[in-house]
């Protein structure tokens, strides 16, 4: 339990004021643990105890923290204080840090940092959001294609202490256009006197700056690489993003992409920080679109009231039925949305899903007839079991192309087919369940049309 | 379209026995592309372009493809082509290899092979599903920790090509136990004639053999690593798993936690692939579990079945604020489960939580209720609005608090907390949200209890 153990030795600690002391037991922990540490502790606490640091550590436990932490931390630092750590974060993280500067300190705290630095700062941070640009790094390692192995090993040595990477090196031309990559290994396993031009590889997996940060991600991911390459229009590399930045990105589609199917909005933090409003704001939105949708349920049980009247026992197979419509129509969406989100599926596999899906659903809905018609014998005898195993079935069998086909749909009205989240299509199958069922109860019970 | 070019120019190089145009096509493709490539043609074509490839990218190819493609493939292999194949794996690749042939094979196979690869091949295959041990590799690079930067380099520089990744290296002592780790970046960066024991770091993050896969995983993306180190339980080295594993772990996991979350059972390879009886085997389960549980709601809605018959127009709103609660709980249960799985929230933030969700689901709900109140006093008059207010606050709060509370029970339960499904937090919403609805009615209409 850190908590304890700072408010313990730490603050008896700080109270004597043995820095030596403080400093040491900071310095036992791993950036991202000593940033979840400070979490804990109130602002200003955590502001005393960061500037414990050498800055390079400093800088390190900073770039871990979550936003509104690193906003409410640089409010009670000086514009020096902040454009130190300015220059010893990441690239990526410092044009990050500059979004949450307002504006007015911006252009203290820049200008107290070299100009190619802050060049390249101000130009990170004017990527848009959720662009590979944004989450690209300016901090990658080239080296002229004519040199030897030997001379880019020492180029390496010189710069690696600033470069995020040197596992991925990469040539570029006099217009600064990506013409080459090799690693660190192929280096490394090279004669020292042999031309880079001769050992790096000219064909390589690179994206643009426009590119989504997801799909970026994925490239990292499908071609195990250690960091992908941006360039912009005219093929000039601008930046790389790196193996770690496409691991968390990752993370954040997959949570987006199941809060989506739960119609929950994009929370920008996490949920345990979340505030009050915002989670309030992200979560009603569909609550109330779907409370829409299901009037629609609603009509279809007014319009079959003297139906319903007539054979009240029709009333306790009701969320039975439309719920297991919902059900089976959320799997086959959640199904179509994650193979869609990993790139498992293509929006031309869509026929051959469709037949699939007929024939599971259509066991699916056998199956769960056969369960559901002995209840309705022993509640309502024959023409009862009759009719909600046949309602079943159709019920079932309809949720199913719904959830499958939705996705699809959304896709080509350029949505994200995440939206066919498993409330729209339970409400869905539940209005289209609600006609079925009675409409066939009408049938074979041989009540009049409403 | 990777088909359409096959089917013309490869076909074509093929019939004239173009050996050399065949291999030059073949090789412009990245090892992935050309497995996807591979899935499009028959197994007996994909064999035998595969069979084109120098033995090293055959490798690399036949890692990236499906299990069921491997093992169709290496029954029509001889036994010294998939010795071949195996010596050229990657170690963790070549472990899950033998795990596809049959028993009978195994040793015919593994004869061809020198003993000491043979032995760790073995190991690395014994070791369970899911664990640490089942996705490590035996591929990793050590040196001993008396010699200095520059006779390290020259180590690597000569076991590189056999070793999976190179930039972590690790030091362990007589007994094999794992003493330190520093990254080709650190040895390239200090003075050729330091003591590797100098410069190594001793306080790394490694985890157990037997240590859950998506647990290893997490530790990789939250410090950041290129490898984590796997240990047995007497501290001694016996594998690393490196980041892009670790990748494809988190993608499959966060798969598996969608696919629970709408109540499908874990599919070992892709949905578009699956078959027909998978399918439905891994979706007839819950569909099932849940009808019986919605047999409840029914037995709900029976017990108040005068109500109905006296007040038809009740069963209007039933739909709707059934699903309503379904789909608030829905809501509460993905953000816990996705927080817990991420390990953004720990069981002991639960007190917390439930507070937040109280005050969340009030809002909610009282928004919702004043949406659905007029509709209700326009369908039943005001007697009907104050009904459906009063329900759809009680139910809201109900299911949000439902779907809060069961990723937390079935964690303590020792369940995966993933299996707080929407629709089994619907399921349970729906009954509850029946006996409350029926009971406020029965209460301000002043009905007879039933």
């Amino acid at each position: 339990m850190p908590t304890a153990i700072l408010n313990d030795y730490l603050r008896r600690a700080i109270e004597r004021k043995d820095y030596q002391a403080v400093r040491q037991f900071l310095e036992e922990f791993q950036a991202v643990d000593l940033a979840e540490l400070l979490q804990t502790v109130p602002v200003d606490a955590a502001r005393e105890l960061l500037m414990y640091l050498p800055v390079v550590q400093r800088a390190s436990v900073f770039g871990h923290l979550p936003v509104d932490w690193q906003s409410q931390l640089t409010t009670a630092m000086t514009d020096k204080e902040v454009s130190q750590l300015l220059r010893h974060l990441d690239a990526d993280e410092g044009a990050d840090l500059l979004h949450v500067l307002p504006e007015n300190r911006h252009d203290r705290v820049l200008r107290k940092i070299a100009h190619a630095e802050r060049e390249a700062l101000r130009r990170l941070a004017s990527y848009e959001e959720g662009t590979a640009g944004a989450i690209m790094t300016s901090d990658y390692m080239t080296v002229p294609a004519e040199i030897t192995v030997g001379e880019a090993l020492d180029v390496i040595r010189k710069s690696a202490p600033s470069a995020e990477l040197i596992y991925q090196i990469y040539t570029v031309d006099a217009q600064y256009r990506l013409i080459g990559t090799l690693s660190l290994r192929e280096l490394i396993m090279n004669k020292p006197e042999a031309r880079i031009k001769d050992v790096m590889t000219t064909d390589m997996v690179k994206t643009k700056l426009s590119a989504k940060q997801e799909d970026a991600a994925k490239l990292i991911s499908r071609y195990d690489l250690l960091s992908l390459p941006v360039v912009d229009d005219d093929e000039r590399l601008v930046g790389i993003i790196t193996y770690d930045d496409a691991m968390d990105v990752a993370e954040a589609e997959a949570t987006e992409d199941m809060h989506k199917g739960a119609t929950i909005g994009p929370l920008a933090g996490n949920f345990r920080d979340a505030r009050l409003f915002t989670l309030y704001r992200k979560r009603i939105v569909w609550l109330l679109l779907l409370v829409f949708g299901n009037l629609v349920s609603g009509a279809g049980i007014a319009y079959y009231e003297d139906t319903i009247a007539a054979y009240v026992v029709l009333v306790f197979f009701l969320p039975l039925l439309i719920d297991s419509g919902g059900n089976a129509g959320s799997q086959a969406a959640t199904l179509v949305v994650r193979s869609m989100a990993t790139g498992d599926i293509a929006i031309s596999d869509w026929g051959k899903l469709l037949l699939k899906e007929v024939a599971v659903a259509s066991g699916l809905g056998l199956t769960m007839a056969a369960a559901v018609s002995l209840i309705g014998a022993y509640r309502g005898g024959f023409d009862i079991a009759w009719v909600v195993a046949l309602s079943m079935i159709c019920i079932v069998m309809t949720g199913s192309l719904v959830g499958l086909c939705l996705p699809f749909i959304l896709n080509r009205l350029g949505w994200d087919p995440a939206t066919a989240s498993a409330p729209l299509v339970t409400t869905i199958a539940d209005a289209s369940g609600v006609l079925i069922y009675f409409w066939i109860a009408n049938w074979i019970l041989h009540l009049p049309a409403p």
